[in-house]
């Protein structure tokens, strides 16, 4: 029986560690400070799971939160400019969005009750390197860059230097959802975008405002505001800049209500997104391997960040049952399996922080003409390999679309 | 819809073809000549056929063959040398091998039946790039060296720069089955390996004996023999090396009905086992995607080739429905996925052609000794990827034996 150190306890940590405690693996996560604690914390993220997430919890044990009373049916799309584009996909298995204060704090307490170890501790790429001694395999799990030294960027994979968007991320009241209730995903060109997602925190069901300002533009003033120096004046620039550039969302506001449900509830900052090595081998030769923030780092536009993160998790833990040794082999094989939906999904965001590609735009044009194509979109957002496969090139998306172009055809013939 | 041009009509051309008819995609398999004219000619290997690849041939309607009738159950090993070992292993699911013979005939009978066009004609590697005119994607699926400059080796996995045995195979009248009836896998320290297995042919239920023989070593005879100059002699000198070297498959002949099948029933050569580029860019942009022979040969000792062939394959065709673009992406995809397996079967049979290692005799031992370690390693055969996990490393042979132990004693206890 392997022995698993794991350094981490976001999701990628808590997902892998509980899946080696349901096959009675022993597993440590090391972390820099009580998970409970977070619970009353400054909001450190708003995270949606796609449906695969979702099975990967229900799997674990850890389904809380199921998504008919906590998930969402659908994407609403906008679209800003001259002519303002309108639209919306149906997601044939749901997704939902619980506030990690609330989520990290549960599994972790379910990762203690089954058996699973937690050590506190500061923790550097040094402190990685000696833990080699105590385990049989070393998986990072956490990192934003702390573990740079261990995992090296890859350039070929990391078109980004600085971060392509300035954030402003909180929770409010006085948003009536949008119907039926879904996720809208609104774009300003050359300004930014808005993601509105329907969140569950301790306020209840609340509404999560991701803003995606880009640097220069007419929104990046939301990522300097000081909520805490005016908080009149934060919400009165929010609901301008709603006003101005996300009417669909602006449409659903009570100004009256409108505010955020706490002044923990905002997060402002950046994120450089960038791909790492899946590997490394530590001085004693023991492996560790990169998981989740350790190896790839996404801009949250597109909320695929912890959704890959608990996918390598996964398939980090399937080859760990099925394997008799932790080491280069081990670490190629992961590195294989997860390439598809991990790289998928960095490609597919770092073309939509992009200025916008022909391709893409003739994609979206179709979404709004044709809602098939516009759900096929919606629906993989839970698979970045597939969306990658769409859109990777001007001649994939003439393919797929050429395909559903035929697909229509045949249905108006039958019909 | 796509349109696929396949270059070659062995197992891995033509499971793909299958696969793809199946799937109702256009579909043209080149091929040098007739597939039909192969059932008079000369024997052009002896393979056995592992139940994943079973599998595929059921679910590709080519199940014609059904293991209760054709198949078998287990391995027999026997070693040589001062202290010989006997053992066995059992299959949980049958493996069997019928004489392509009659095989790939049946095989391109049903893909022209289905809708798939065979186009004849002699192809070199300039006749492949042309191809790529015609194709959205070209498979080579042929060519043991003859698209070598297509796909050039790939040194790092290619250990051998010649053949590690001279091979003598033939089918044989006179040798009664082994009880249970199963393939017999015996060696001969220092001079080379016998592979002996049931096999159905036009002739009915026969024996096929793979000998593999070492360079230089006392079995060497048998690839340089002419039968047709001297066929008494071929025999006595097959019964004699049988004999001397593979004493429990000598003690299963009958002398006064022993002898090849038909003449043309014998085939002597070399294999010089290289691993190659996935793929390769045609002049046109087009992709060449290389499976089988032309992706990877490996010497037949432990009976990999068809099998990763027909893995390939059908990791290829489920690649090619799920994608809509046939580029260098979708090659990588498929590299990527196959590679467990395909690397797998390349390096365990590259190990067990060298000098064995201290870990391979260990493990052997314990095989002889512990029919559970005998039964992992001969299912195995079918999973070259877990096989490879177990052998790579003293380290993997180790933990992998060590687990075999505590489960050993925990039946103990329980017992």
């Amino acid at each position: 029986m392997p022995n698993i150190g794991i350094v981490g306890a976001g999701v990628a940590g808590l997902h892998l560690g509980l899946f080696l405690r349901k096959h009675d693996i022993p597993v440590t996560i090391h972390t820099e400070r009580v998970v409970a604690e977070l619970a009353d914390g400054p909001l450190p993220n708003a995270v949606v799971h796609h449906a695969p997430t979702l099975d990967r919890e229900r799997r674990l044990d850890v389904g809380f939160w199921p998504v008919e009373e906590y998930g969402y049916s659908c994407h609403h799309y906008y679209v800003g400019g001259p002519q303002p584009m309108f639209f919306s996909g149906d997601l044939d298995r749901w997704s939902s969005a619980v506030d990690y204060r609330l989520y990290l704090p549960r599994l972790a307490e379910a990762f203690e009750n089954r058996g699973g170890r937690v050590e506190l501790g500061v923790l550097g790429a040094e402190d990685v390197d000696r833990l080699g001694a105590r385990y049989d395999l070393v998986v990072v799990a956490a990192g934003r860059g702390a573990f740079a030294s261990l995992f090296p960027r890859r350039d070929e994979l990391s078109p980004y230097r600085a971060p392509q968007r300035r954030l402003c991320v909180g929770l409010y009241h006085g948003i009536t959802p949008a119907t039926p209730n879904g996720l809208a995903f609104n774009i300003s060109p050359q300004h930014g975008e808005l993601v509105e997602m329907p969140i569950y925190s301790r306020h209840g069901h609340v509404t999560g405002l991701l803003f995606e300002n880009v640097p220069g533009g007419d929104l990046e003033v939301l990522s300097d505001l000081s909520y805490r120096d005016d908080p009149t004046a934060f919400h009165r620039t929010v609901l301008d800049r709603l006003a101005r550039h996300y009417p669909r969302t602006f449409e659903r506001v009570d100004p009256a209500r409108f505010g955020l449900t706490d002044p923990r509830d905002l997060l402002q900052g950046t994120v450089t997104p960038a791909v790492r090595q899946d590997y490394a081998r530590l001085s004693d030769g023991t492996f560790a391997l990169a998981v989740g923030d350790a190896h790839a780092v996404l801009d949250p536009l597109l909320g695929q960040g912890a959704n890959i993160a608990s996918h390598s998790a996964w398939v980090a833990g399937e080859a760990i049952v099925e394997d008799v040794g932790f080491d280069e082999l081990f670490c190629r094989r992961v590195a294989a399996r997860r390439s598809d939906v991990v790289l998928g999904a960095a490609h597919w965001t770092n073309l939509m922080l992009a200025p916008p590609e022909e391709h893409l735009l003739g994609f979206i044009a179709a979404m709004a003409e044709h809602k098939a194509v516009a759900d096929a979109f919606t629906n993989n957002v839970g698979h970045p390999d597939r969306q990658w496969r769409i859109l990777a090139t001007p001649d994939r998306t003439r393919a797929f679309l050429a395909h559903h172009d035929r697909l229509r055809a045949a249905t108006a013939v039958t019909a």
